[in-house]
């Protein structure tokens, strides 16, 4: 038994109301008679879905026998799903079980990254996993984690922290429209508690605005969150308005279980173009698991082995079968991201103390990159003429991804992108906005993805705009990920190097730009490099290190010559590189002046500049580091003149620097 | 000229869709006659309108006038708004223009911060304000700043980062009509362009959840973002489609600077029970400003100030008019959550020895601190069975928020109920999770506010979940916000102080707890403070000094034995306070046992327990410092196998302690 709830069946009774003149926006589902708007449907052979069945009842088992072996996981949010989850595989997707990360194979993404016995289950299934892989689930030593993360050569972004991965299947099926321009598919499976997570409707949003109908997200309404219900429970109608509402073709199911129903959907989102599919399905939490199923309080626990023996008894076969699973189309272009394919088509071209700003260098950088290179693509969230990612907009429009006011939907899509090497996205926005998508960064780091990071609007020295626009812990954010790499330049000219740089290091980075223009320093043929910082004043008689970075290395600059005509002696680094830091140079010069240091840098105190070179000299003996940053909550007003409230001018640096005994 | 689109009158329409059984969750509206379902309406008297309208226009020159004084700011963002905040001041409102923050007056939040010259005219149009002080916008002297701050009485939250705004209304609403059961509405001024955030979603989805009637969101939809057209642009069914979907009581107006239709909307906003109201009011951007409204590439610039004088040709009176405002109905209770006011009703009870994880001790504080005041209220993601904030849930339900799958919205609505000093909140989740709202705790920081973060699940310690569950920067997340407190504690004993600490101090505070029962270290009469650690292990033979917190306390501890029994003593200090940081202490026991200190922490090294000892003895000479910490992305296995792979074990301390020459 299952109905179909279609917004697309709108066009159908669209006349009907039209001549009543209404709008309804709210429920009417419950008066909803199901057999008047079924799509024309191909019902499955009963034997495919008996097959089907099987192949479900067995992947239940496994979950069950793989949480059982772990003493850990997520049984019932497994079995809830294991008949969408069987009829993807194993009925719907075109993929290759010996070359999972083909560039031409469907994609699915496991939103509710939890559930990922049941996606072990489905490849022991298909063939690709053995017994004893699946029952090393949660074992240190075994790539099949307790959630999904891309060591696995089946998964192409990590889950597990709730509703993003729709925004990543949008940037997959993104890519694949607009991109890559070939036939694959995208297939997102989402909870239902996480749809409570606001990035789903961006997504969603996102999704239809760019009628990405090569996108179908099945929604597994299980009803139970971990505490308790979720807030719509088994209210499909709710879900597939709120769907509809974002611009989806939304498919209520009574049955999420019924793999006829299921097939049929499919089928249904197939011929829908112009818009993805929501295939909104009710399902129970343990479904199969008796005196569990759609039980309170079962979430992420094993339950007995015993459990699995009545749904075994209902198997057919304790046998994978042998499916005919259709291959890859084969029609994604070959891309190379590789060693030597990211250079900019033109070398920086400024003048020596040219005023430009940093963020205007990186426009002119990614613009240069985007030429070279048609799989370097930009993505804005509306400020595209602030970050200078605009230039990109103009030349190259089929290289930019205009994201709207959704920063975390913007990562997750950029997250999206860069699987399976497709496309090298470069995401910008104010640097303070990336605290927005925070949680998405992180777990971009836990993908292990290539996307390239820029944050402009860096600190007090924005101005006007005040606090709320002021980006003064994004150092701390992007240097507390694993293997992320942090640059901050200063002029023009180091700026495209850094993004250059960025471009060509695989793994997240964060290049941190600035407002204000500033002088170039850099001829146009000086190299820099990740790891290496510049001493740009250096003389025999320094008795004191300034680090400096962005704005604050002119004010270190300007600092250095009003000690100077004091006859006082500083050296000034050029940081260039938060992480990795060039601790050598930095234990180098400051040994060679006498051991006293100073940090100059626009942002707050913890995992800033100050912070960075402190860990970097931290065992370098006879050393001390002080640092001036902005140590409290700052206001609006000019930039030279909070740069002087908060302590981090050339006159703040003169003070310190005679104040170091 | 005007209509409604009410998605309530679905009501009186659905008799004539249940016979024809049709489910609509698409767009109808244009098909809709605005006669046949208008409201009743009440008219205001005309000479009301043209005063309201009067206002609007004076605003609007005032909004002109301030930016062009500031050469900076959104004038074009603020004429769009003008006679909806005209109307919502002047004739819908209850408040007292002497006092702003008084407990029972309605509450107004410009979700849309950038257009706050609207706002400061506004009260200036109210009497708040001299002209002079709203001229002095973004000066550094001026608390009328770029974004609207708290600084300011008549602002509750500092907004600028958009889609944050509907979030601390829903949380004010939730407040009025649970906590404070006052009759005090809450109105929130959004953009369209925000809208697109999908903090805005889950607020939606929370206020009609909670059924906050006495919630009203006005959204200004203006079309243009700041780089170019919103994604729906002026398509306002679709906005009321998606609020009716989320089960808003939607009324779309098809003209938004009409006073009479805004008035109308308010009214029949305050009829409707049970659910909040959204008025989707279609307006132009730059509204009045010749040769600029609607007009893209028009966003936060001035405009020459002659454009104000064809609105002030349409002026009847240049001089604010005599409002007679409603006072609030002054029902909303008096509040102490003063010095004194919050402690549990009983000290931890706990033995030595006895294995409590840190996280149950911050359930039992929490509960303790709830039962001694109705005003400390516990806020969930649903998890709280695992942070153990269901304490407070089971006894005492109505002290107890469950936010659902929602991390933005429940930060912001922690945000929004801490305001006026109405509620201490306490938030807790995975301490992973709160990069989910990195943005919303920024801006909370930005607001003064005074919300009490606790974090579970920190570091590799969680075990077989794997990275996606595991927090690793945290610490760096809450330590880089201006004036937070960061504490973690390392048993039941010190993990209740921690919690009752935190509720004692006036700001942000963030406690890190643990999963994993821990042996209790200290007597239920020990005396904790902010910003003291605790030296555990002290004797004059010490050579090294161990720094720990938390998990690694415990292999410190284990370390120390392992090296005295091979006759190496090493000092072990519990840091418990990262934040401030006790760099007194540490300074002095680092000099006793000859400068060596050696960190180790469960965290990443960015922004964690190594950087800020790093940072508070950097300027210590003749102290050497090194840390321990986690290095790499982490994977799923045992919490102690990690430890050990991840070199944060006793193993590691004891080998690293030796290799410290």
């Amino acid at each position: 038994m299952f109905r179909f709830i279609l917004s697309d069946s709108v066009r159908v009774v669209s006349s009907i109301c039209a001549k009543n003149r209404i709008f309804l926006p709210t429920k009417f589902s419950t008066h909803f008679a199901s057999k008047t708007f079924h799509p024309k449907m191909t019902i499955s052979a009963p034997a495919d879905v008996d097959k089907l069945q099987d192949a479900a009842n067995r992947m239940r088992i496994s979950s069950i026998e793989q949480t059982c072996a772990a003493n850990s996981g997520h049984p019932t949010s497994s079995c809830s799903a294991a008949e969408i989850v069987a009829t993807l595989f194993f009925a719907e997707m075109r993929y290759d079980v010996k070359d999972p990360r083909s560039a031409s194979a469907d994609r699915f993404i496991l939103s509710k990254g939890h559930a990922c016995p049941i996606l072990y289950a489905a490849w022991e299934e298909a063939g690709l996993l053995s017994r004893d892989q699946v029952l090393s689930l949660r074992k240190i030593d075994s790539d099949i984690e307790g959630h999904p993360t891309p060591r696995l050569n089946f998964i192409d972004v990590a889950t597990g922290s709730l509703g993003q991965g729709l925004s990543c299947a949008a940037g997959m099926a993104y890519t694949g429209k607009y991109v890559d321009r070939s036939s694959y598919r995208v297939y997102c499976l989402m909870g239902d508690g996480e749809s409570a997570e606001g990035s789903v409707w961006e997504a969603a949003a996102f999704a239809s605005f760019y009628k990405l109908d090569n996108l179908v997200a099945i929604v597994d309404v299980n009803r139970l969150g971990q505490s308790q219900e979720t807030q719509l429970q088994h209210d499909i109608d709710a879900y597939v308005q709120r769907f509809a509402a974002f611009g989806w073709n939304a498919i209520g199911l009574e049955d999420g279980h019924d793999i006829s129903a299921l097939l049929n959907a499919y089928a249904n989102a197939k011929k829908v173009t112009g818009k993805p599919t929501a295939i909104i399905a009710k399902t129970l939490k343990g479904k199969g698991i008796d005196g569990v199923a759609d039980l309170n309080n079962q979430h992420g626990k094993p339950v007995s082995k015993d459990k699995a023996e009545p749904i075994r008894a209902l198997l057919k076969s304790d046998k994978p079968a042998n499916w005919t699973i259709p291959a890859p189309i084969g029609d994604a272009p070959a891309v190379d991201l590789g060693i030597g394919a990211i250079a900019m088509s033109a070398p920086p071209q400024y003048k020596m103390g040219e005023k430009v700003a940093t963020r205007q260098a990186y426009g002119n950088a990614l613009l240069k990159l985007a030429e070279a290179n048609k799989r370097v693509i930009a993505l804005d969230g509306d400020i595209s003429n602030s970050t200078f990612s605009n230039l990109v907009q103009k030349k190259l429009p089929e290289q930019f991804v205009q994201c709207y006011i959704a920063e975390q939907n913007m990562v997750g899509v950029g997250v999206g992108m860069a699987c399976r090497g497709r496309v090298l996205p470069h995401v910008s926005t104010f640097a303070a906005f990336f605290t927005r998508a925070g949680d998405q960064i992180r777990m971009g780091a836990v993908s292990f993805t290539n996307v390239k990071f820029t944050g402009s609007h860096c600190g007090v020295s924005i101005g006007e705009d005040g606090p709320s626009q002021m980006a003064l812990e994004d150092l701390a954010l992007f240097s507390a990920l694993p293997a992320s790499v942090v640059l901050y330049p200063s002029d023009a000219v180091s700026a495209e190097r850094a993004t250059e740089l960025a471009a060509n290091y695989t793994g997240i980075t964060y290049t941190r730009v600035s407002r204000p223009t500033t002088p170039v320093l850099y001829t146009t043929d000086e190299k820099f490099e990740l790891g290496k910082c510049k001493v740009i004043r250096e003389n025999p008689a320094d008795t004191i290190l300034l680090v400096g970075a962005g704005v604050t290395l002119y004010e270190c600059l300007t600092a250095h010559d009003l000690l100077s005509a004091q006859g006082i002696r500083v050296a000034v680094i050029d940081l260039f590189s938060v992480k990795p830091i060039d601790a050598e140079t930095l234990a180098q010069q400051a040994k060679r002046v006498g051991g006293k240091v100073l940090t100059v840098e626009d942002h707050y105190e913890a995992g800033g500049v100050g912070s960075a070179v402190c860990v970097a000299l931290a065992d370098v003996a006879n050393v001390r580091v002080r640092s001036l940053c902005v140590r409290e909550l700052p206001r609006s007003g000019p930039p030279e003149a909070l740069m002087e409230l908060y302590g981090i001018s050339a006159n703040a640096i003169v003070k310190a620097v005679k104040n170091f005994q």
